[in-house]
């Protein structure tokens, strides 16, 4: 649903949303999630399916961007390589992709008896942010059959903020999670969708912007106006906040100067988009990462995604030579702004709809909206 | 020098500037340009001199990042593969680059001897943009001499705006050009600087944003308030603007919607850093980007390059065996984030200091500096 | 041990072997492995320890290289951006990866109680090739208990051929597996070791090279002779075979024409190489794999991995600025050829060393030993 | 026309070569080449045209791979981004690829009246490799006519050897220069081309190999029988070689014991690929280096170009969304295998047909031919 109407904040934007402003706006996606919240425990499983059908026989269309590496998604390179994805994309916590391979795995064969016997093996794709933050990520709560459960309840409406994989992230000072956001386009006459959905694990406190406002997660504020940094004059931010009381309450756990952390970004689309373009579209998420404030820290893993539902690839075929669609490329600039239109929304929608939440070791970060309302 | 202190714009900053201000507070680093200005010539070079030395004997270690590949800059490939400079960097407009290559050989192959005889070629570094908004690029008005006057008159001291290469720039809708700033940031308690260089030539009119604050530059604007889009609540823009009379002017040539025309960043630095650490910073320069309104459009050839006067590499050695200097991976974000404000001032400096200007075909680009006192 | 001096075949060869000929050479590196084998089961794990310390407080530098990317190895990402590994490399079948992941992530836990807690998580590397031709891949026999059992009894001591992840892998249409070898260098007086371990699962039937020389792997062969098409004139080899009775046996399972199956290559050093040149020598290992009949078919998933030992990177450091270690590049071909030349003979070694083996639906794969003593 | 069929060597092959057995049985694709020696010159220009008509409103899909990037090439950044090529490729020396860009210009801008006023520029694809062993080339002897002469004079016959671009140069310590050959492959029952071009320049003295038979060119060979060192038992060589006289001749100017001087591979069909698949054909090219001798030195600048006719890129469009043809990944392996077929040819082909030749300051090196001819 991404950043609704009556919210106080307002993102700047040329394009119009889709329908549900979310991912699940390009027809056949759909999202499935788990949520593990108990005291130290803060993590989760969020599943994206690219259609409906059996994605090993019918892959989509994709490509893939590292913007920084500080991360251990599997699957990658083989999109790299190949242009396609086979399986659903699962996210997780970094120390549980070993489990969620596995559960993926199996959810697969299931579906596909031909996978290592007849044809190769299949790569599958997961992805991961550090939770570590609010969960016992040394735990290893993450078990098979939670990612089986967010496999199989998968739908085109879910929820954002704290839940799934995002339960337990941490993003620019504030509670983070699961974000999405649409935006169509037309092309020769028809309307497409373009749609984001993140997992928001990055930043560092002390440099959120929304809409060129910057914002302080770090220091207790005393009220939301003085974060207004970035817009106003900031060198006098104090003076000009209008903050009459000038009290300071602790907003987190702890003011942290490193961008650290991650953050997966899928974007997924019914324009017939190539692999190179695809791949394009991947590398504009780093603008939208911008816009909130980041500059892909050292220590943050940031992956981007981008399918397409419109070049489909089969696992098999009749004939060598195949066609499939691609957008001209003079006029795909309305793409990438779009695209990072969309990512920029989920970022942010990510934070807003992300509840206060405390976790492990007597830690605690607030959501957009509680730090928001502080005032 | 950047954006002077009394100028109506200030962008947000967490680093202190260096002396200068300048790419040339990396001690030993020197700029020399030439402006070809005349009736539809509106164009000419800037060169970057890393050190005042031998370069092809005494290589500065570099790494470098295509932003967006819709570039023709020499050079690029055996940085990737060798992580070294040995050349000045030549910068001019995208049909000059064979010129100013064979001026650039004929410079290298007088002060060295060995070159093509008894050790193998040079790697000619040059980059450039496409200034025909404003110059007769077809007319080829660069020629070799324009070049060696460039190299030779290097000095700590150059000129910001429409100069150089960066004479017939245009950019975000405005004059564009070229632009410096830097930044000082400490590591094991002594002092280093981080220092940028930038020519401008890209981004759609419409988007440049300065400090969180988006100004409009495709519409003709009565007043600058009107422009202040994005940290406002842009949705009743006009109203909001307190722009009295609503009375429009041409601002420029032609509203243009496509983000093209490149930019080329150069980033130099003091500080040990490997090649790897130097390719991480460069990647970067799409967060100062990004800050500045840009989504790194389909037709714009966006190339970082950094490079570090620490880290000296010889031609020849008696060695197998070598030592360089390295930067704690795990404290490198101060580095980043520096990189990135250095850049980000660089990019605003450029438009800041660029003079209105007219050229081909009756074009005209205002300077950030008249837009901003139109009102 | 690589290929022994009293074999049938030989390899052309420039640098001296190490005193092991196996990547055990380099001082500090310990290989493990844990085999499985019970009729329809071939597989397992091998473990490759780059120092007996502790690899997550002291990592090795390194870099990688994706040859073709049809591969689902975990841990790529991170060498490329931060070029250290920070933990052993493990090696088993392609489903088997989050069951190894999940293993060594317990291992690295175990031994580090920083690690999710006061600092960021761990960067596992497990690398795979499909060993369905001859294992119940789908059984998902491999198991925690496996991968520890590997990586505690790893040693200077190792066996080569059809064992631990090596035990079910089929190479270029013979038994494939585990290989070693390596070669010695000499740089400023000192001698340094350039080791390699393969694991080989890569190539179609019919291309097998050795020295040049072309072995028919694919249709039955009366007489090893008759494979030597490629040193000889292969169009009329038939006659030239000198193969007396013209029988023909069935060799293998299936003449396959696909070059599938991926390898596996790592390279250790103790000569002190940057991370962008630990890049350089992994992508030379598709020299190697050239050499031995490879033309890095679609569906191989061909990595090489390179560390040294002689740079490490602590994890926690005092300082920011960091001295490393680095070749002369004007001097390194040396070590490129070197490094080529020890892929090349452990490849041929992991072969050599592999005994015939049955397995999976049937299926039979001979040993490159037992094919040459066909005759 | 590759290696003739009466040569005295003879390549291992698989597939079926093209009816000139040269780049040009890609229907469009003509090749014009400017030679020029006197005494100290020894160098000149080569030019491939993909197609006959306006390449840049009709440009041709595209995809390159930098095998070793000590290299100068102009273009291959934007060929990276946009998986076009939009000019003719244009080859010559190191030092004077900025005249062959400029007259490259020219040629273009002639063509094309939008270039740089109502449209962007245009990416001229200029590549290069070292003749410094046997040509004068701080001389700068290549003249822009000498461009356009190339140019102009492209048709479907051309020489290889010692010829255009090729006079000067080096490869494997024998006279290198421009080589060619092609394969013919079928797809859904049609018959499709792909053929390959080379300028050879690569390659240490001592390297050389062909069909698996490493031939010694460093030191003076008495008889060709001795080079046999690689198929057949090379520890007792010369004992096995059959030389009778034992008598040494001096072959070239100086044994080199590095790879350096570089090599430039295009690869040309009309099978539909997509820029991925073109850019996966490119990277393959290191095998047939391999095969050859080559282990991609150091100072070895070695890229390979890739383009299909079968996919057209307009430079205009009315419509976003376009169609293009595209291989069926699965069956791609007989793609990749001719290809390093072809281009394996093609770089033997350019020795074979080298003349011996003399140049800058009194060097000599032997052709093929008159080296195989010593005995």
């Amino acid at each position: 649903m991404g950043i609704p109407s009556d919210a106080p904040i307002r993102l700047h934007r040329k394009f119009e949303r889709g329908d549900r402003n979310k991912i699940t706006d390009v027809q056949g996606v759909r999202v499935g999630q788990v949520t593990l919240q108990d005291r130290e425990i803060n993590t989760g499983v969020t599943a994206v399916l690219p259609h409906g059908g059996n994605l090993f026989r019918d892959k989509v269309m994709a490509g893939c961007s590292v913007l920084n590496g500080f991360g251990k998604s599997i699957g990658l390179v083989q999109i790299q390589e190949l242009g396609t994805i086979e399986t659903p994309i699962v996210m997780t916590n970094t120390l549980s992709i070993g489990t969620a391979f596995t559960a993926l795995t199996k959810y697969m064969l299931e579906q596909n008896e031909d996978i290592g016997v007849s044809t190769g093996t299949v790569n599958c794709l997961v992805t991961e942010c550090n939770d570590g933050r609010l969960n016992d990520i040394r735990g290893l709560h993450v078990r098979e059959e939670h990612v089986r459960q967010a496999l199989d309840s998968a739908s085109e409406d879910f929820e954002e903020g704290a839940v799934g994989a995002g339960t337990g992230m941490v993003c620019l000072g504030l509670k983070g999670g699961i974000g999405s956001a649409s935006r169509k386009i037309t092309a020769d006459g028809g309307e497409y969708v373009i749609g984001a959905l993140v997992m928001t694990n990055y930043g560092s406190a002390g440099n959120l912007v929304i809409d060129g406002v910057h914002y302080d997660t770090t220091k207790a504020a005393g009220c939301a106006a003085e974060g207004n940094m970035r817009g106003a004059n900031h060198e006098n931010a104090a003076e000009s906040s209008g903050c009459a009381d000038g009290t300071t309450r602790a907003v987190n756990t702890a003011g942290e100067d490193k961008d650290r952390g991650s953050v997966i970004i899928l974007i997924a689309t019914d324009l017939p988009l190539s692999e190179r373009q695809l791949t394009r579209v991947s590398r504009r998420a780093m603008v939208a990462l911008a816009r909130t404030g980041s500059y892909c820290g050292n220590g943050s893993g940031d992956i981007a995604i981008t399918f397409t539902t419109a070049n489909r690839c089969s696992h098999y075929s009749e004939n060598d030579l195949l066609k499939y669609g691609m957008f001209f490329d003079e006029n795909i600039d309305r793409v990438f702004e779009a695209s990072v239109e969309a990512v920029e929304e989920a970022l942010i929608s990510s934070l807003y709809h992300a509840k206060t939440t405390e976790g492990v070791r007597g830690s605690r970060y607030m959501g957009l909206k509680d730090f928001l309302d502080m005032d």
